[in-house]
């Protein structure tokens, strides 16, 4: 069987042993079209050979991962939250990728990810997500410049407290509302979003807004590993109705890449190209048939 | 400092070690006004002989735990779950509470809950959901000769796929809102809602269609318990924001009992009667205070 993989792009995530160059390496002689970058990967290459490195491989950025981290209260925090984004933002700009995807960060309580809540610490929620939503509204006229879109990502409610507090795509889009399509837009990761009762008309809703900027694919599989952001797995191993949220995005008409992204503590000690061999499996029987609307 | 508990419900999953009739002492002696009570402890003390224990102690039963498991595909199932359920309705009247409150279930892909998918499972939310709401339907007759509420909980989406379909409370009111108040109504389980960007809405429209059945609180801790059913902590130990919820929850005009159901392996080593002192010291500093609109 012959399978079309030119809109699958493979993230450095799912293969973290590699450097950049070994992981555009890979997902070229696999037939992929995209890789999906992180900024650590990126950084250890150097931005201009990064971008070379894919340009060479005649493969496309679908996104850099990862912006965001904009909750912070103090004025020092905020400042040093705005510097960093707009360096993602030079750096997706640089990489060939409109697509910043923005984690958007945690409750202040949260001293780090996974870590106890501070006993006195700041649990308010509601304000939290003001803040986000006053920092987007800051980092959107240097996006612009830059002809680079803010691409939030909601993400598990399971990582509320200390990675995303942004948990539903209709949250998202509402925020994003305030702001032009091509520079704020959203992406689904199945393994976020997969529950939420109002999936397909929020899918349909980012399609019909043009904010539809990433699709994102990797299950959610039982029981949960010991740390839960390492708890995916491949398409197929866990509990996702890919068929169904496929033909959603579809419908929506997303167009784009699709980009796996897989945390596993047991995908990332196999050999990555058997990785990116079951990857592409799972994409060419769960996703692949169900991308055309 | 005194601090009125007759609002304060001690649910027995809280104190697992002990008998309902060790748990209905310790919440006595320590002044509550309430437990919410779990089947297996009632069938152990004899149902007859559980209700006249709990009157007798001059105490509510705020809820009883739990209806539900209504995703089953096979007619047999199907058939096994109405049956179960209907016993639970006529518990919860002899009991002498109007409130069961329903964990509906999770996908038939899930063998049992925290364990890995069936390969070939079926992973279909949309219409396990809708068979989650045709179950309520026929249930809710027998329900209402027996005077008895089915309080729908909506659970984290972290149980999505193995205990709980209904993910959200706007979801779960949605699927109530084909029944009378007094015949389908939810709960506010902090643990499971407090992630929820439309939970002050929601809670507001529960106590507007006079279906806000119950409030139960216990905290979100990190890092996760291995069992993530089991990461749950005192109120003030994790991330949930228990006075501004309360309020929400306060300003839809609850005014029934708060009810304590922490699912915790060290808690349940403590000592019942130091358990129970933690939980009431919580309830006093972020729940109580903010428990009157």
């Amino acid at each position: 069987m012959t399978v079309d993989l030119s809109r699958l792009s493979l993230n450095t995530a799912t293969t973290k042993a590699l450097t950049l160059e070994e992981a555009v390496d890979v997902a070229a002689r696999a037939g992929l079209g995209a890789v999906g970058l992180w900024r650590d990967r990126v950084a250890e290459a150097g931005l201009e050979r990064a971008a070379a490195v894919v340009r060479e491989a005649g493969l496309r950025v679908s996104s850099l991962c990862r912006g965001g981290f904009l909750t912070a209260v103090d004025p020092e925090g905020q400042r040093a939250a705005l510097e960093d984004n707009r360096a993602a933002i030079v750096e997706a700009a640089t990489l060939g990728t409109r697509e910043l995807v923005m984690v958007v960060g945690g409750l202040p309580a949260n001293p780090s990810p996974g870590q106890a809540a501070l006993p006195d610490g700041d649990r308010d929620l509601v304000a939290t997500r003001q803040r986000v939503a006053d920092r987007i509204g800051e980092l959107v006229p240097f996006a612009e410049e830059h002809d680079v879109r803010l691409v939030l990502e909601p993400m598990n409610p399971i990582f509320a407290a200390d990675r995303g507090v942004l948990s539903t795509l209709e949250q998202s889009l509402d925020l994003a509302a305030d702001f032009a399509p091509e520079s704020v837009g959203v992406v689904v990761d199945t393994y976020h979003v997969w529950w939420d009762p109002k999936l397909a008309s929020q899918i349909a809703r980012a399609g019909a807004e043009g904010r539809l900027a990433g699709y994102q694919v990797c299950d959610w599989v039982l029981p949960l590993a010991d740390d839960s952001l390492l708890s995916r797995g491949y398409m197929g191993d866990g509990y996702v109705d890919f068929p169904t949220i496929t033909r959603w995005v579809a419908s929506a008409g997303y167009a784009g890449d699709v980009e796996v992204e897989i945390f596993n503590e047991q995908i990332w000690a196999t050999d990555p190209l058997e990785a990116v061999r079951r990857t592409a499996a799972g994409f060419a029987s769960a996703v692949s048939p169900h991308l055309t609307a």
